[in-house]
């Protein structure tokens, strides 16, 4: 077996993943649990970490740098790794590395986010500008690009790195108003996924403005209401009108296709949308890209 | 004192109001209390009218009416008031009154709600129906007109009845955001209107599509993140945001300006909304109108 090279870690705040890689980024080992920052007592992340992946720690090669990405630069993580604001050049992630004392010799960093300003309104990624910086480095092709989640994340890359992207809060929206309310109460939100249900929120969500879709999504009601959609299509039909709005706003005037990366279930609803507006997408695993940045930031930082 | 010839009342969800009113509709009492349908037990809802206004009846003239509109008259009401689809004028209320057995002698009816369509996707009204039925009657001019609420109800007036209306989600919405996930998280719920933060808000959606307000929503959480909103504004803020959405999708090409009828806290904020988009309002009280139309309808069935 090779040797561990680096460590590179997403540390979210729900859960975290780590690889232990080689020099060329081949995965020796991998792992992930639900020890997201708010399962961390008292902040004790360094013996949170240790617990983790310590085993990683002695079969490394001496110095073997630690790289981590995500939620744990923020505030309420382990150290606090300030946004780097766009326009900036995903070099910069290396440069703006903030440093953790060493532990038992390996070097550890924590990559900044990304802030964007449009309008006057800030917005802000952290973890997502590493797989976007790992898409870049393994097609160096400008690309329009979405990270899907409960926050989805549009930004088009540029000349290696960002001018700027979006946030759009789809998924959490969704979940709001299929957890609790008057859509929620003719729903069945354990149903099946109705593809022809999403098909025709996608087709609702056309040339709504922000008050029409506070409008139209009162047809997830009034359609179950007049037996005219099933409660178990409900949700999918709601799935269609957010998803399809969104889709709409985020590629107007685009030219090309998009970049849809993760892999999560909601990729698969991102690139049937998509594809039902007309616009073409290729899906692509975040993982690898992930990887791929974090041991290429090592790289331009020098610890590696 | 007058005596008692007709008996009117709004039966909803979760409230209902009633007036005992003479002939030319002066109130000679009024009550309302909170046992609105979900306060009724097993469908007793005759025991508990007559415990709400069982002394009108033995006060008021024989055979005085008893008129009521709102969700009393919905499929989980005292009995089903089907809806009248628009377009519909407003006589058609009293030719669709629902009858109920007479209590001590006294006719009792429910008025219908009222359904549209647009596009394929229905809509329905209880109980707004009547008001917007009382500001033709006392004003007999086309109209646009506003019943801001949970769900506000937008309807125009024209010639006697109406030709369709939509409903928004907004109060809804900004509930649920307030209540719980990211947004809410900043928020200081029960701080003080900010008009500042409102107007701000108000701002911000303009020239929003559907899917840029799940994108604009998300400054109430990074204005708070940057301290560039303190968090007593954020709900102002947000509420200005999905106001205003609603406000310019629903008054696109109007020409004259829009009846806001109602008495709830949000008139105000839909009347400065409106004046900060440049659309002249005029508040209107809607229990007065309610009380007109309910009236009429018992004329209109030939019931006083």
């Amino acid at each position: 077996m090779a040797e561990i090279s680096a460590i590179l870690a997403d540390w979210g705040t729900t859960n975290r993943r780590a690889w232990a890689v080689d020099r060329d980024g081949n995965v020796l080992d991998q792992r992930k649990d639900d020890q997201g920052l708010l399962g961390v007592k008292d902040r004790a992340f360094e013996a949170s970490f240790r617990g983790f992946i310590g085993d990683w720690l002695k079969a490394a090669t001496p110095a073997a740098p630690i790289v981590m990405a995500g939620m744990v630069g923020s505030k309420l993580g382990w150290r606090e790794a300030p946004y780097v604001a766009a326009p900036a050049r995903f070099g910069q992630l290396a440069e703006h590395l903030v440093a953790l004392p060493d532990v038992d010799g390996h070097p550890i960093r924590i990559a900044p986010g990304f802030s964007a300003r449009e309008d006057g309104r800030p917005d802000v990624m952290r973890g997502e500008e590493c797989q976007l910086y790992g898409l870049w480095l393994s097609a160096r092709a400008d690309r329009l690009c979405v990270l899907p989640g409960t926050h989805s994340k549009w930004a088009g890359i540029r000349n290696g790195g960002l001018d700027g992207f979006r946030t759009y809060m789809t998924g959490e929206l969704f979940s709001q108003l299929c957890g609790s309310g008057t859509l929620a109460q003719l729903m069945q939100p354990d149903a099946p996924h109705d593809a022809a249900a999403f098909q025709r929120g996608l087709s609702v969500s056309e040339g709504a403005s922000a008050g029409a879709l506070l409008n139209r999504l009162f047809s997830v009601r009034s359609l179950g209401l007049f037996g005219e959609l099933p409660g178990e299509a409900l949700a999918s039909y709601l799935s269609g009108l957010l998803i399809g709005a969104e889709l709409r706003d985020a590629t107007v005037g685009l030219d090309g296709s998009v970049a849809v990366i993760g892999s999560s279930r909601m990729n698969g609803l991102y690139v049937s949308g998509l594809s039902a507006i007309g616009v073409e997408a290729e899906p692509i695993d975040g993982d690898p890209l992930l990887r791929t940045a974090l041991l290429a930031i090592a790289r331009d930082a020098g610890l590696l």
